[in-house]
């Protein structure tokens, strides 16, 4: 998906949300383990009770990892489903991975090809070869971490060099020499209040990937208002605040209406 | 695995190899391309050819992943392989993963239950709590990545913060706050000549698992007198130069050869 479809579904839906799939077979409701995929089943439903209400799917690749080779059938039957079903949403493999060069072209192989998602969310580590290899697939995006919504932020992404620049503003600042803002976004973390204006500054045309808003304590109101561009900019990812809703049979609705509480609240702030 | 059984394993054979099993289906021998499971017969055949000579095995992930829920069956029947065969061998699950907390754990269920592997390698950008999850398994081990072989590891891991330290430095400093040489080891470039010494010297006890020797250009001679400790302290990992040495029906002969020959090498520096 390139950029401007993205920006004109934003403007469609009056919506930046992002519904993270971090589907935990301890987390679901009873009832569907009697499905025979019982996470494609609770993701189909989650998808279609909020598809109205955002704009983008971003399921944890940990959480399917974690079940083998069931879990990659239904991650692959997730990203087809929304394929096909809602092939207007931006979809993103939230795996965090990175390698060598010709590693990574294997995870972008495995990302882009052999499951179609839009994007894939890349650790900067390892530098610009870790990274390229992803790019040379069009309208597909890299997704970088810059300043993470957790503690350990702060073990190394928040450490200054010697021209009192932090790590992750070295990272946004060469990788942006790396990629334009049509294949890159990057990761900042909602609980980082402090930092959104700056690395706004530090990146004016990119869009970022807002994760922490919610269960992690981070602002909707900060974020839209300190954060965001001319193209709104922003994605705010919430995963807990709607998937979890409830554990009965009504999970899917009370998904439905958590994502159209912050939908509405978007709206109300960016448009 | 623990420490004292993987130094035993050393002194026996002779050997800090380890061997790469970055299977891909467009370079493996033609022959094999009409087994039932073409991946998983390659590396049964290289591990029986070389598992005198070796004491670890270390799939890249990467490979396996980009053949989506096949690649993961392939991996699983290699590592079951290898714990059922060859049990006293040290298994390493080259994924580079790292997450916030709750995803972490996900990541070590999938490396460590899932699939038994005695140890998986973590990116460090995301800090603490992306590494303590994998912590919480006796006898399981995380492997860090510190300085990489690749081009892109100048990028940000040699960048000096206000002390004159290297963020690598930084890594490898903190990391050891976190974890004890009984559980954590660091990725260091064999290409990387200059800093052998100097992540010696910052972390005397640990484990180094060191990449680039061969095909990417590192010295084995170097490693050998330069990063090792009175536990020898190293892995070396040698892939290409191992599994790819013939296309023909020769090709597990070819990589016993060939592994052979690096733990003679291995034998006469070190022991």
């Amino acid at each position: 998906m390139n950029r401007r479809e993205l920006v004109v579904q934003i403007e469609k839906k009056k919506s930046v949300l992002c519904v993270g799939l971090d589907t935990d077979i301890n987390k679901i409701p009873q009832h569907l383990l009697k499905e025979a995929d019982p996470i494609f089943a609770f993701n189909k439903a989650i998808i279609d009770a909020t598809a109205d209400y955002a704009v983008a799917y971003k399921p944890n690749i940990a959480f399917y990892e974690s079940m083998g080779v069931k879990g990659w059938e239904s991650l692959g039957k997730t990203i087809d489903f929304l394929n096909e079903s809602y092939p207007e949403v931006f979809t993103i493999a939230d795996a965090k991975r990175g390698d060598i060069g010709n590693t990574s072209k294997m995870y972008a192989e495995a990302f882009f090809n052999t499951m179609a998602f839009d994007s894939v969310t890349v650790a900067p580590y390892m530098g610009i070869d870790s990274v390229s290899p992803f790019l040379a697939f069009e309208d597909k995006w890299v997704i970088l971490l810059a300043l993470t919504s957790n503690q350990g932020a702060f073990d190394f992404q928040l450490k200054e060099n010697n021209d009192g620049e932090a790590l992750f503003e070295t990272v946004v600042k060469n990788a942006q020499e790396w990629a334009t803002p049509e294949q890159l976004m990057f990761v900042l973390g909602a609980t980082k209040t402090a930092f959104l204006e700056r690395v706004r500054k530090a990146a004016p045309e990119s869009f970022f990937l807002i994760p922490g808003v919610g269960a992690q304590g981070g602002s909707l109101q900060d974020v839209l208002t300190k954060a965001t561009n001319k193209d709104y900019g922003v994605l705010v990812n919430s995963t807990r605040g709607i998937i979890y809703q409830s554990k009965d049979i009504d999970f899917a609705e009370a998904a439905g209406r958590a994502a159209l509480e912050l939908q509405q609240e978007m709206e109300r702030i960016l448009f």
